[in-house]
C-alpha cells in the first residue's frame, strides 16, 4: 500500500493552448515549478485539472506526460491520477492505463448522474474499479457539492474496509468535519484522509490531518507550509492569520466568477496555463486587470509559489 | 429542420446480458416491439437507455443498430441518439456518428459535473456541439433533477435562438409548467416541445403538448394512447382515469428501487432487457415475484405494450 | 363538512398603514372589491397576506373584521382562515377565535421550523390543532417551498384520513400534478383540492380541479374566470393564451423583487394596501414606475380586477 | 456591550409536564445543575428549549424563572434568551420583556417563513428588534438548516456593523469554518463568535474560538471541559480523543431519531425533563432501552454532567 502522504498535494489545472486543445508541452515545466516549491504530490485529472471536460485520450495524455517526469527525476513527488466517471468500464480503461504508466494511485469519484444512494451502492461502485488495479493504491475522492452524492464517508469506510483491499483512503473535499474526524478515527487510524478545503485546513490539521490536495497549492504552495509549520510549533496565532490570508485570496475566486479564477492566479504567479473549457466561464481580459489589482492588494507576493 | 413529432417517443432501456454486456442482438426485436405497438420514435442512449454508464463505443454501436433497423424497415420511426457528456469534444464526436450512420437527430445535455449557472453558458456548450452537425436538429434534454442544472428553459431558448440554427426543441423532464407553457408559445411556437413526464402528460397536453419521450411508452403503451385519443375526443374524465393509472404504474418504480424497476416492466411484458449497470441498483428475484403480483393487481393487462 | 369550493379563493393582502400598521378599516372596501369581481371566497393569513408577520392579535383582528363583512351582506363568500405556526397551542387559540367569530373554515401550515419528517408526524400536529375545533372544516397548506415540509400530500392523505375526522381538504402549492391527481382521486374525490399555482391552473383544471386559491386572483380575477370559463367550453386554445398572459404578468413578480410586488399590482388596480413589512423587501417609488409600464405593456387592462 | 463569553454556555431542554404542558418548577434545580457542571450560561428559548414550539407567554415565563434563580445567586452565569421569530412586533415585545427582568443578553433567528434573500435584509430585520432595545446585548443566532437562510454571516457583519450598535456576536451553528474565521477575524476581533456545534469544537477552538454554545453542555459538561483544557495546554492527541467521543454521544442522537434524543439524554444522567412538543417525535420506551445499552456502552460515565 501507498503510505500515507504528508504535506501538500497540488490539483495541476490542466494546461491549454489558446485554441482550447491540451498543452502537455507545458507540463515539464508546471512538474519543476510544483517541485521548486515544495509539493509532495500532484492529483491530475480532478475538479481543478478539468478532468471531465477532457476525453478520455486526453487524460491519458496528461497522465503519461506526468508520470515520464516524475519517473525521469526520480522524484518523490506522488502522482495520482483521478480516473473517475460515471461508466464503470471507462474508469477501468483508465485505470489500466494509469497502472502501466507508472501512475502510483487511482482515484475515484462517485458516479454524478446516477447517483449511488447508500454508501454500499457507493462502494460497490469503487469496488468494481479498484478490483481491476489490485496492485494500485485507491483514493476515494469525496465532492459532493459537484457529484451530487452525500453519502457519509463514515458510513463508506464501513461498507468498503474489506470490500475493497487497496482502498488507500480519501480525499476529503467537504465540510463535514464530524464525519472527517471519525473517518481519521477509523480502524486506529488505517486510511489516509487527505484534506480537501484549503480555506479551513488549520481546523482539519487540529483534528490529526497530514496532508491535503488543493487547488490552491498550485499557486500559493508557500503560504500553506508556512500555515503548517507555525501550527507544528504551536504558533496558533500566525496560523490563523496565514489560513485567513489564505480566504482571502480564495475569497476571490467568489468574486471574479469560480474555478477558472485558478488559472487567472496561475498567470499572476508566472505559469501561463490558458483557459478552462466551457461549460466553466473564464474571466475577460478586463476583469484580470481588477482581479491582478484585487491580489496585489492582499499584500502577499511572498506567499505565493515562485516560478 | 425535423418535423414535429406528434405521439409517443419511447426511450429505450439498453439490452444487457448476463454478464452485463451490451447485447445488441436484442435490438431488432426490441425496434419491431415498439413499432407494433405504435410508437413515433426511439430516443437513445437517455437516462433509461443508461448513455453515461456505457463507453463511447458502446453507445455508438447501439446507434448503428437502432439506425439499422428503422433505415431496413424504411419506417417512419424516428431516430434521436443522446450525446450528452461532461466534454463537448466527446458530445461532437458522438454527433459526428450519428450524422454519419442516419440518426434523425441528437439530443443534448447539460454537462452534469461543473453546471452552467446561467441561460447563456448553456447554450454556449450546447451551440458549441450543434454547430459540429449544422444539417441535424438538436434537442435540448432537460432533466434538471440528473444534471443539477436548473436554469430556466424559456431563459435557455432567449439565449439559444439564433445561437442555434439547428435547435430543433427541447425534452422536458420537469415539473414546472409556467416555464413549460413559456417555451410553447416562444415565437409562435417555433420549437418542439417534448413532454418528458409520462405520470402528468395529461396536463401537458392541455397546454399543448403533441408528443412526448418517456420510459414507460416502452411498455405501456397502449395506455397512453387511449389516454391521449379520450383526450383529444373531450373525454376528459376518462383521460383522468388513464393517467391515474399511469400514475399507479409508476409508483411501483418508486416502491421497487427506482429506475431499474422499468426493466422488471419489461420482463413482464415480455422482453427481457437484462439489469442496469452500477451505480443503478437492480430488484432481487424475491422482489420481482412481490413486483409481479403488485403490477397484476393494477388490473390492467390490456394496457400494456403487445410483445 | 364544507361543501367543496368552486371558482376562486382569493388570498387577501394585509392592509398596511404607511408606518407599518395594520389598516383593517380598508377591509370593507377589499371585500367588496373581491365579491364585484366575482370571486368566491378569502384565504386570509395567508402566505400572501403574511400570516406569519403578524402578531396574533393582528391575525384575529383581520379574522374578525373579514367574517363581520361577509356576515353583514349574508354573502355566499367563504371565509378561510390560515391559524398555522409552529407552536400548536397557538394555532389551537387561532383557531377558537376563529370558530368563535363565525369563519368557514381554518387552515394549518406544516410547522416550519421543526420540520415534520413523515405524513404520520404531519397528520399528528393537524390533528391536535384539528381536534380543538371539531365542527370546523379544516384545510392543510402544503406550500413546501415556503416551509421546507416536503411530505406527500397523498401520503398526508393515508394519514390524516380518519385521524382527522373534519379534514376537508388542502390548498395544494407545488408543482407535483402527480401528487395533486392521487389526492383528487383519493377516496372517490373525498377531499376538496384547491389549486395554489395560479400560473399553471390550467393543467390543474384538466385533471378536475374545481378552484384555486391565489394571490393573483385579487388583481385579475377577470383573467381567470375568463380561462375557466374558456376551458370548460372547450375553448382549450384561448385558455392556453390566457394561462400565458398569468404567466407573463406573474413572470413580473420575479422581476420586480417577489411577493411585493402583488401589492404593487394592487396599487395599480387602484386598492392600495401599502407594503409587505420585513424582511420582504418592498420596491421603490423607481421601481414602481417601471413596473407599472412593464404592466401597461402586457396589454390587458379588462383582465385586471375592476375597483 | 457584553463582555465576550468564555467556556460553554448550555441551551437548556423545557422541561415538561408528562401531559405536555411546561413545568418550570423544575427550572431551579437545573439551573444548579449546570452550576454544578461549570456552565457559563444558559442560552433558553432557542431550537434545544424548543422556542418555537411554546406560546410566548411561555416562552416569558421560562425568562422569568430563570432570570430569577441568577439573580438570587447572583452568578456569574450569563442569561441568553431567544426572541426570534417572524414577526418583527412579537419579537421586540419578548425582548422590551426580557429587558424587564434583566436577562443579559437576546439572541435574534433569522425569519424562517419569508426567508431572507441578503445579508442587508437580513440585517434590517434584526436591526428593528435590536433597536427597541438599545441597552441590551444582541446576538444573532446562525442555524441555517433549520431556518433555510443562507446568508454568509460575513456578509452579514458588513452590513450589521454600525447599523446594530448593539450587536454582540453570533451563536454560530453551520459548518462554514471560512466563513467563521472570516466573522472571527472581523474588525480585529470586535464581535464575540460562539461557536455551535458541539461535534467539531475542536476546529473551532483552533481558529480562536473561546466558547461555544451547545445542546450537549447541559448532559456532558466534563467531557467539553476535558477536551478544552487538553487543546489549552498542547495535548491534542487527548483532546482529538474527547472529540470523537463526543461524536460518538452525538450519533446516537441519528440513531434514535433526532433532537429528542437530548432530553433522553438529561433521563439519562439524572434530571427528568419530559417529552419534546410536536412535531418533534420522542423516543418510545422501548427505544429508550436500546439508547441506555448503547450510551453505557460508549464508556464515558465520568464525562456525563453530576447532579
Amino acid at each position: 500500500m501507498i503510505n500515507k502522504i504528508e504535506g501538500l498535494v497540488a490539483a495541476p489545472f490542466s494546461p491549454m493552448k489558446e485554441n482550447g486543445e491540451l498543452n502537455v508541452s507545458a507540463i515539464p515545466a508546471y512538474y519543476n515549478f510544483l517541485k521548486k516549491n515544495g509539493v509532495a504530490g500532484a492529483f491530475i485529472n480532478g475538479s481543478t485539472g478539468e478532468g471531465v471536460s477532457q476525453t478520455n485520450a486526453e487524460r491519458k495524455l496528461q497522465a503519461e506526460v506526468w508520470a515520464e517526469q516524475i519517473k525521469k527525476d526520480d522524484s518523490p513527488m506522488k502522482l495520482i491520477n483521478l480516473v473517475g466517471g460515471t461508466s464503470y468500464q471507462e474508469c477501468i480503461d483508465l485505470a489500466l492505463h494509469s497502472q502501466s504508466i507508472g501512475v502510483d494511485a487511482i482515484a475515484i469519484l462517485a458516479p454524478f448522474y446516477f447517483k449511488p444512494g447508500t454508501a454500499k451502492a457507493l462502494a460497490e461502485f469503487c469496488a468494481k474499479v479498484a478490483a481491476a488495479v489490485p496492485e494500485m493504491p485507491v483514493y476515494f475522492y469525496h465532492i459532493p457539492v459537484l457529484t451530487g452524492c452525500n453519502v457519509s464517508m463514515y458510513d463508506f469506510l464501513q461498507e468498503a474496509d474489506g470490500l475493497i483491499p487497496n482502498l488507500a483512503g480519501i480525499k476529503y473535499t467537504h465540510e463535514d468535519f464530524m464525519d472527517f474526524l471519525s473517518c481519521l478515527s477509523f480502524r486506529d487510524g488505517k486510511y489516509d484522509m487527505l484534506w480537501g478545503r484549503d480555506e479551513n485546513l488549520l481546523s482539519a490539521l487540529v483534528l490529526g490531518a497530514r496532508g491535503g490536495v488543493g487547488s490552491t497549492f498550485n499557486y500559493a504552495a508557500p503560504l500553506y507550509h508556512k500555515l503548517i509549520k507555525a501550527y507544528n510549533e504551536g504558533r496558533v496565532v500566525e496560523a490563523r492569520q496565514l489560513q485567513q490570508l489564505s480566504i482571502d485570496m480564495i475569497r476571490l475566486l467568489g468574486k471574479y466568477g469560480g474555478i477558472a479564477t485558478g488559472k487567472a492566479y496561475m498567470r499572476y504567479v508566472g505559469l501561463e496555463c490558458g483557459e478552462f473549457r466551457l461549460p466553466v466561464k473564464n474571466m475577460t481580459a478586463e476583469a484580470y486587470k481588477a482581479f491582478e489589482a484585487d491580489v496585489r492588494a492582499l499584500n502577499m507576493e511572498e506567499l505565493f509559489s515562485k516560478f
